[in-house]
């Protein structure tokens, strides 16, 4: 199949989606030149997938230095970009050299945020190996680390030069990190697409069971929709902020219950449902597709209440989520299965029922 | 006179030069609007001219907070950078909240940088005070902190909405730093305006004596100039890199000798000279425009020769500099006075003793 592409410009790239794209020299040829490449990757996606990465790279005659960083999102701090700076500053990496993120979400957004920073900003390539990775996180160059204040307060945007999305890595994923990132693929649906909301409804089993069709729909279709939303609007300044549907909440939790505790996904998936009942609440969304929302987040295994932080824990989080412009309170809320808007416009009590709802 | 602008499509701004504007409100009205504004600056501007800039900014209507940091270049690390950043966050500041830097080119790049990472990036102005600033460091969008390993090296290309430069300021900068600006003054014509290396053999008294209406016109045209080669390369991809005449050179300086005890102009002086003898032998620029240009630094009472830190040190700092592609050492070469290229055929024999006739 084609690749889908990212349309920015002189900004633009490809996302390549198939099974067995890790091993291939091809994947990495056009990119890699006469460059010295620098691997940045974690722990436990090492051990899996560093030499075979390390391999291809080679074959399409690469220099390459590799870069194991702790797994988690306690990594996702300066002192790991330090850690990479100084690792590419050691291997004489100049302007033109290039990092790969391999890993999830982390080592994506670490990674990139590095490639982002390094002597003002070298070029990059993703090369997601989880769900959440692959259909969300490594397509739109949003980088970023954690401040002790807040998860992404610190980051920029910086987009790959393209991402390489080998679905078979899903194969070694934990059962509980797929789950996160079907998560954000019921996320595109909701807020884009009804169609893949019907599809996921007919389909969340095959999904489960890995069926590598599934799979590799899921994480294209979600590339699709995503490449569309970033063409429109790359730096968030408006249509974008759609695809945070289900993170104020979302943020809140992970933060409320300490980073790690709950995986970004889980998250989001209790954040949609508080963000679905304001919605109902606020009389955008019909009643019965509030309900569509919740009982297909639940048949993914997925949480669908937040944890009890009591309303007042939850409302004070969400005042530092970077989505607080000039102090009020934005949510984005559905108006229906597959449309989504930003609105400024909510009573603080529909957002304490919001919550009640949907905590235990 | 009317605003020189530095032209970029839509990351196009303004430069305004002149005497009293720091105390203008009208300065910076244009992009106050209704926006939290975060003043960065240290404790050697901050008594001189914080209050003046708060007082212009609170008639502009702006809700601002002040961040002061210690002087001098080690301030110019990430711990710098995370104490603005909790600052900000402290303070509520969002994304479309405004820094203000305050300052010379260690609080210009400090603030710039935070400004590029907090939130994935906020607006900035650049308020320079010193005539480094002024006249260099705070037109072109290049933002940075220094890694243990070597200067700005970590940083990003993040253009200010706008710059206001109010030559006044410099009534009270000590008189090495004024010498240490005029070093970019006179590298800009070195490297791209013959009639204003003339001009400054004829008012180099006169600008050292700060008399006003030298001082702004070479404020003024070295913004000019800076500007047409921001606009026509911003990322430094070819033409800007001659901008960095004598800086190869001159951070193996500052760094050979610890940063600090140089100053920043001081080493590129020295740097130039190296520079300009390298031009020579190499065949590139006459022997009479080499002494032309030594001794235009050295009535401007800069250095004209380098710390004796040996030909090996000085390659071995200059290798890790950021215009070492794959491993080449390259050079900003002077064509003729008023004419720079970029040349990557330059025998280390010849660098050798370009070190050698201008290091003690």
């Amino acid at each position: 199949m084609p690749a889908l592409r990212v349309t920015l410009g002189e900004r633009s790239y490809p996302i390549h989606v198939g099974a067995g794209l890790l091993d291939d020299p091809g994947s990495y040829a056009p990119h890699v030149g006469s460059r010295s490449v620098a691997v940045v990757t974690n722990n436990v996606v090492a051990p899996l997938y560093l030499s075979r990465l390390e391999g291809a790279l080679a074959r399409a005659r690469a220099r390459v230095v590799s870069i194991v960083v702790e797994d988690g999102e306690q990594a996702k701090g300066w002192p790991t970009v330090e850690r990479v700076v100084d690792a590419l500053l050691a291997a004489r990496c100049g302007r033109d050299s290039l990092v790969v993120a391999l890993g999830g979400g982390v080592i994506g957004d670490l990674a990139g945020f590095a490639a982002a920073v390094y002597q003002r900003g070298i070029p990059f390539l993703q090369v997601p190996t989880t769900l959440l990775a692959q259909v969300d996180s490594s397509v739109g160059g949003k980088t970023a680390i954690n401040h002790a204040r807040g998860k992404n307060m610190i980051g920029a945007f910086h987009q790959p030069l393209a991402v390489i999305a080998d679905v078979s890595t899903l194969g070694t994923l934990p059962d509980r990190e797929l789950r996160a990132g079907i998560a954000e693929v019921i996320k595109h649906g909701f807020v884009l697409d009804p169609k893949l909301v019907d599809w996921l409804e007919a389909s969340i089993e095959r999904l489960l069971a890995r069926e590598p069709a599934a799979l590799e729909h899921a994480v294209r279709r979600s590339c699709e929709l995503k490449a569309q939303v970033v063409a429109a609007d790359e730096r968030e300044s408006g249509l974008r902020a759609i695809l945070n549907f289900g993170h104020t909440f979302g943020h809140a939790i992970e933060s409320g219950v300490g980073y790690g505790e709950w995986l970004h996904g889980e998250a989001v998936a209790a954040g949609m449902v508080m963000a679905a009942e304001l919605s109902a609440r606020a009389g955008k969304l019909r009643r019965t597709d509030c309900d569509r929302i919740r009982a297909l987040i639940a048949r993914a295994g997925l949480p669908v209440r937040g944890p009890n932080l009591g309303a007042e824990r939850y409302l004070e989080l969400m005042q530092v989520d970077k989505k607080a412009a000039g102090g009020q309170m934005r949510f984005i809320l559905l108006d229906a299965i597959g449309g989504a808007a930003l609105r400024g416009d909510i009573a603080e009590r529909l957002v304490r029922e919001a919550i009640a709802a949907a905590a235990h």
